[in-house]
């Protein structure tokens, strides 16, 4: 029988309730463990709100909500890929695009299209919205890895010029808060904890 | 030295964190381990937009997004209050408003006042978004609770009719939504979980 329409959207609610259980490498603000997925994104969607004002270009902000809330779903399937795994990020894009063809088809079609139209705008980093997600995307680990005084960065052994490489695109959607995070998220763990093998501009 | 008002805003960013260290009494759908509040009001944001269909009235969906994302800040200072604890809810009210007091006014003014009132709303119950996000989170630790077969329940002993009183309000959210819990969520556990001490309609 033909799930109903209220059926698939609870279906699909309760299979991304395993985003609870996808953890990623940053550390809670108080260090006492690692963060998970729906954290993560619930973090981002707040942080939306707050901080759309320093946006490069006035953004939707509902909209920008409704994108990181959902950013990361397809780790459901696809495990989180850490930003400086260089080998995991070979097979990401494949792993991650399978994961979607399962995922969004739980729901309606319509609210599966609509949200993997979502997935996909953010992955492309076009629109402002997007570019303003992937900011917020990058921001937030950089503010729990600063106030845990470095430790992911330590563990990871992360040296300056693959920050840098990875945080190339955080000023496109807000060069407020990439200075921000450049002058207080990195400055100060440049002789602690990152490995300085290049300079800071 | 006064704050900027990023600084305002990323310091409260960063005392929300602490909402990912505040257990509740649901268990996860996997039964692993119980939920937190942030990830809680992930799932409740997500359902806001998923499900808002089912609102007995057109609501407003970033408003009940936002509302529901922040709905529990205050526990961050009071804990959690279990639906089920009466000794807990005799004093909740004091706690939360304390909290508020404390947690708000660390933002910007017109951030921390707005997010107040929203709170406050959410609170009141009066419009039709506070209506909904109600109901959502009345709903959500049903449907994890049902996936765990009924798990919380069981190991607080809850009885069918304080259930009842609890969610007399859900129906004013979505009848639809009420409807379905009682039949897929509820009528399922009454042999089983729920300590059958009244009828269920």
């Amino acid at each position: 029988m033909e799930k109903s329409r209220l059926e698939k959207q609870l279906e699909f609610i309760k299979e991304i309730d395993k985003e609870k259980e996808i953890t990623r490498q940053t550390y809670l603000a108080s260090g006492s463990r690692k963060e998970n997925d729906a954290e993560h994104a619930w973090h981002l969607a707040v942080m939306a709100y707050l901080l759309s004002e320093y946006a490069n270009e006035e953004i939707d902000v509902a909209k920008t909500m409704l994108m990181v809330l959902l950013h990361d779903v397809v780790e459901v399937d696809a495990g989180d890929t850490y930003a400086y795994d260089e080998e995991g990020k070979l097979t990401q894009r494949a792993r991650e695009e399978k994961a979607a063809d399962r995922l969004y088809a739980i729901l309606p079609e319509d609210q599966g299209q609509f949200l993997r139209d979502l997935w996909e705008e953010f992955e492309a980093r076009e629109t402002k919205e997007a570019k303003f997600a992937r900011t917020l995307d990058n921001f937030q680990p950089m503010m729990l890895n600063a106030a845990t005084d470095g430790r992911a960065w330590k563990e990871h052994e992360a040296k300056l010029s693959k920050v840098l490489k990875r945080h190339a695109i955080t000023p496109e959607g807000s060069k407020v808060l990439w200075d921000y995070a450049k002058e207080n998220f990195i400055e100060p763990n440049l002789d602690v904890t990152l490995i300085k093998d290049t300079e800071l501009e």
